[in-house]
């Protein structure tokens, strides 16, 4: 079972996530997990107007069947007046990038506080974001994956 | 005057834009410039199905009226075996910030050749990227920027 996210859900989606955030945490910095978080973080950037939206590489990379490795790499430079930051990403599957991407900004940045936001997650997820607007209950092909009709288009 | 740019305009935009670079390049990997290229970087990014997409801040801050001074942040790790980068920013209008990424790039990774690509461009830009598919005739409200209603709405 495949469900098509339309930029119409988006819009409703982004908006219903953004009040969530804003009723416990004020972020002053956005950063995106890359690709999937780059519209989210974009549009909420442009919502809270915050200039400071930054981006991370996450990247697993399969070694055999079972094991994948996980590459983090662009951490990005924060201003040091920026104490609360928001990382995000368009959905949490198995969780290990969110893991990853939030164990290396908290060891470069420990006076920093992350919460993490995103559209989506699995229940199976062994990493809970803070902020989750919806349960993915079967593949979601996002509008920015399917609607140019490109190389991910099914 | 303002035109506001909608989703479905943006749609048919950036697969003209990828048909327009495709005919003279073949990026390996993409780089945004923050915050605006980021949703036209993610949909590229897709569209030509490159895991290898990057993020560069640039941002510009006023010291007085007539001068601003551009700051360029998180410069991107590329991997040596790319040779051929796309960078891409939704809009040149002075062109400043287009210039200034290029030069670092450009400085960083000399044996790289680097081409930019954007939606829209000001006729009287100092800067002229490699490829560029509307001229920004007026004010241009896009979708990420006006349509949650949020800070940057008109």
């Amino acid at each position: 079972m495949r469900q098509y996210y339309s930029y119409a859900d988006f819009k409703q989606d982004v908006l219903a996530l953004a009040q969530q955030v804003e009723q416990d945490f004020k972020p002053q910095a956005i950063i995106a997990i890359l690709r999937g978080g780059m519209t989210l973080a974009h549009f909420l950037g442009l919502y809270w107007d915050i200039k400071e939206v930054y981006a991370i590489n996450a990247s697993s990379y399969s070694s055999d069947r079972t094991q994948s490795t996980l590459e983090i790499n662009n951490i990005p430079y924060l201003d040091p007046q920026h104490q609360q930051v928001l990382v995000v990403d368009e959905i949490v599957d198995s969780g290990k990038s969110f893991q990853g991407v939030l164990r290396v900004l908290k060891q470069q940045y420990p006076q920093v506080v992350f919460k993490s936001a995103t559209l989506f997650a699995q229940k199976s997820a062994r990493f809970k974001a803070d902020f989750v607007l919806k349960e993915a209950k079967c593949w979601i092909d996002f509008f920015w994956e399917v609607d140019l009709g490109g190389s991910r288009a099914p």
